[in-house]
């Protein structure tokens, strides 16, 4: 395919895309198809020769789109939101366009790590592998930050010891928080302690999380190779300071080393948040690395009437949430920041030598490669440039408090019928609710209800109980699909319990 | 934006991408900038109100391009290539379209991790984040696995125990096979020696790979709390069979259990290849998880004439590539495959409860989150499927070969000036080169080509010498462009070494 070609069929993509999104709530919101629709429909191996771009475009929608969950769609209410709006994906055409792999602002790629370990690297001085892909992000991590008005020891700036990074999703970022913890607290633990052996540290040490946190903060663990406890929440599903202090001084009196403990701001099951005032303190104490993962509901706190749920930040080492979640940036662009950017570094970093160039590790420089899993990286900060300038604050404000009307519009239906409860405290985006009665009268409901494939949700539970959850997602969404939503979830209701009632289930 | 003015706009954005990647060659291959230059060119904060396309799009040119290094320039000879093709930019307007978050067939997110612990799946039969997402990719890896050659073993095909799965890189592929091997071993050692516990033998277990391997497996010892060693290569820089046994024999002595060994086909410094025929019947007996790292070279290997070069594929665990290197496949798509994939899922799931599902795991339905360090992922496969249908077989196969006649041409011409000498077999896509001479000779060679800025190389370092790397990299590179950098280099030298010589300086 020749420029000429390119300029074509990337127009009419463009469309493809553009009709796509504006009519997509046309398509149903769920696909049909049966595991293994897809081999029956392609051939066994490539094609030894060229096909035309037409062939391929036709099977999109012969192929791929009966598969397709569609996420965009106002009748999508699963999960938590996947962002989308257009500058973001005109801002990828060009990430994708200039392809450049940036992994640090001098040349020290990981590939020619052999090389940089080994000679003096006098002459990187005037070499990058993108110079424009590393700062760009670091200016676009302060930007968004003041925007959260994180405290200023979080912020890059020109000289400052904080700064922010994109990763992939948030389970990286708790990753790395953890490494760097992991080996902070060996370190420490080895100059007080110098009979102690890694393994031997490695083996007491424990990170903590609410029982109601994510799965990705176990994972970590496991990848990590340390123990990983819960700690119970209390019953608006919320940790507080006690309930980890319990746990932590039951851990030390029985030998093992507390070294992580992972807040979350927006719990998966029901958004709930973790009281950072009283926990930060005894992890500030304890020496314990305190990181906040607020992966949905961080995109709020640009709203100076959310901001309050972020209070006790000024506690903590590390901060994560995902603008690709809430804030109209497409995925992949989950947004960390540390206090101490020598201690994210501190955990990957191989050997010193490779760190005498005198531009590394500034404010105006910095070597992502050091700061995530991967080696290699997309520009993704030109989504955020492009998202941050072409809505402008009030612009992202406004989906914010959208949302979150949206959801209290909902509440307020659920509330009117007397058939149906809340179950948590509605803050956000997210509504749980459940019919009074059974789990399985409420696991048949789902079922009634996705199967329709009118509208998609997906269930939590919480505690003992089986639990609805109505996740606000779609940038389009407006109040008549959730008057729809809620009218076709009642009739599903009115229906269940009459056969129910008719066949002598227990309700 | 509305739909219209993003058919606008996209459209704009397209045209931007065929100039800029039309006139690359215009451009300085390298930028001119100073560290911090951005951030002195944009505000300090994020602008309240929204700004138009039309400002942000004229920041491109003013802002963006002086700081990018153009890495699809074919004066581009750095590092290895980074792939780019229409096809791929096209599949990847889609993928953001779409803007699909895929982690498993069925639902079951991590999200919901908590729900799905704690109650019955059956009703999660027909949900899914997204099937086409997930099988699409299942297919293309075996597509791509077929065009290798790799042992059936390595293909999901329908009820197979093996397949592929989408990394964003090579680094990940490596963590997570090691995690792989690091569970795996764990479990058999326990089986063995009960007395052991988890941490005992953490601190026992030993990795390792070449000492010409690439730092992302010093990086994955690091992140998973192990042990790494390198292992001497010879004197073509690859590791034979004797090297390896003698350094497993010793540390088995001193009480240490090896698990894991990465093999690199195609070396980062020279492009070297371990001795797999040597090395796989080792691994096998010592219960080492044997892994090919063939990040660069893997995409030579769907050319008959380079498939040799894969020979004991058939003894290792997992193997990896990088389409989107050589293969035309934009970042990130790094090619993984395993044998079994029980023991990549072993490695990362946490309960088996959530196991229970009947879809899981069969040829048929694949739950990547379990092969992966992220959770979500974007839409890759379709990358891979729009480039392998759109170029076909023979279309990479000419790419593939194109540049290496190109790496020939430039030995040639090297060969043919009795000032330089060669330093490591060509055998792909990249020359190692040097004046004889001494170190700082060549040292200041590359300074005054990367100094001109007409052309682009990196270094390295073999044994005690220091090494210029000239990799074909751009999909665009001709002939033309070869001999253009031979005759600048070739002149710098005859510069350099008048200079040298004037000032008395040793060679």
């Amino acid at each position: 395919m020749d420029p000429e070609e390119f300029r074509k069929r990337g127009k009419e993509m463009v469309d493809y895309v553009a009709d796509y999104l504006e009519k997509i709530e046309k398509r149903q919101v769920f696909p049909d198809v049966e595991p293994g629709y897809l081999r029956t429909l392609i051939p066994d191996c490539a094609p030894q020769d060229p096909e035309s771009f037409e062939d391929v475009f036709k099977d999109i929608e012969k192929i791929i789109m009966p598969g397709v969950t569609h996420w965009h769609s106002p009748y999508f209410f699963a999960y938590f939101p996947s962002a989308s709006s257009f500058p973001a994906l005109l801002a990828d055409m060009l990430c994708g366009g200039i392809g450049c792999v940036g992994f640090s602002w001098v040349c020290s790629l990981g590939y020619i790590y052999i090389a940089m370990r080994l000679f003096s690297l006098f002459f990187f001085s005037s070499q990058a592998a993108s110079p424009a892909c590393t700062e760009l992000e670091t200016v676009m991590l302060d930007w968004l930050g003041k925007m959260l008005s994180l405290p200023e020891e979080f912020l890059a700036g020109k000289d400052g010891q904080g700064g922010g990074v994109i990763q992939g999703s948030a389970s990286e970022a708790t990753l790395v928080a953890l490494l760097a913890a992991r080996t902070k607290t060996i370190r420490r633990v080895q100059s007080e302690k110098p009979e102690l052996t890694e393994a031997d540290i490695m083996g007491r040490l424990v990170a903590y999380a609410s029982d109601q946190a994510h799965s990705s903060v176990e994972r970590a663990a496991l990848i990590g190779g340390v123990k990983m406890k819960n700690v119970p929440s209390d019953d608006t599903f919320a940790v507080c300071g006690s309930a980890l202090k319990k746990v932590l001084d039951e851990d030390k009196a029985s030998g093992l080393i507390p070294f992580f403990f992972c807040a979350t701001l927006g719990t998966t099951p029901c958004c709930s948040f973790d009281k950072l005032l009283e926990l930060g303190p005894i992890c500030n104490n304890e020496n314990i690395w305190m990181h906040i993962d607020a992966a949905y509901a961080g995109s709020a706190f640009i709203c100076p009437e959310f901001r309050h749920l972020l209070n006790g930040v000024e506690f903590t080492d590390s901060f994560n949430f995902n603008p690709h979640k809430w804030l109209l940036v497409n995925f992949d662009c989950s947004a960390m920041w540390v206090k101490k950017r020598s201690d994210l570094i501190g955990a990957f970093k191989l050997e010193p030598l490779y760190l005498q160039h005198h531009h590394q590790e500034s404010g105006l420089v910095t070597d992502y490669r050091h700061w995530q899993i991967p080696l290699g990286r997309r520009f993704r900060s030109l989504k955020l440039w492009f998202v941050l300038r072409m809505y402008g604050v009030t612009g992202l404000q406004e989906h914010i408090r959208k949302h979150v009307r949206l959801s209290h519009q909902f509440e307020h239906l659920v509330l009117q019928d007397e058939r149906f409860e809340i179950c948590a405290e509605v803050v956000l985006g997210l509504v749980c609710f459940r019919l009074k009665g059974s789990n399985e009268l409420n696991k048949a409901l789902l079922k009634s209800i996705n199967e329709a494939k009118k509208i998609h949700l997906v269930p939590c539970h919480l505690r003992e109980k089986f639990v609805l959850r109505f996740a606000i997602c779609s940038r389009t969404v407006e109040s008549t699909h959730v008057k729809f939503a809620w009218q076709h979830i009642s009739q599903l209701a009115t229906e269940l319990l009459k056969t129910w009632e008719q066949n002598g289930h227990q309700q």
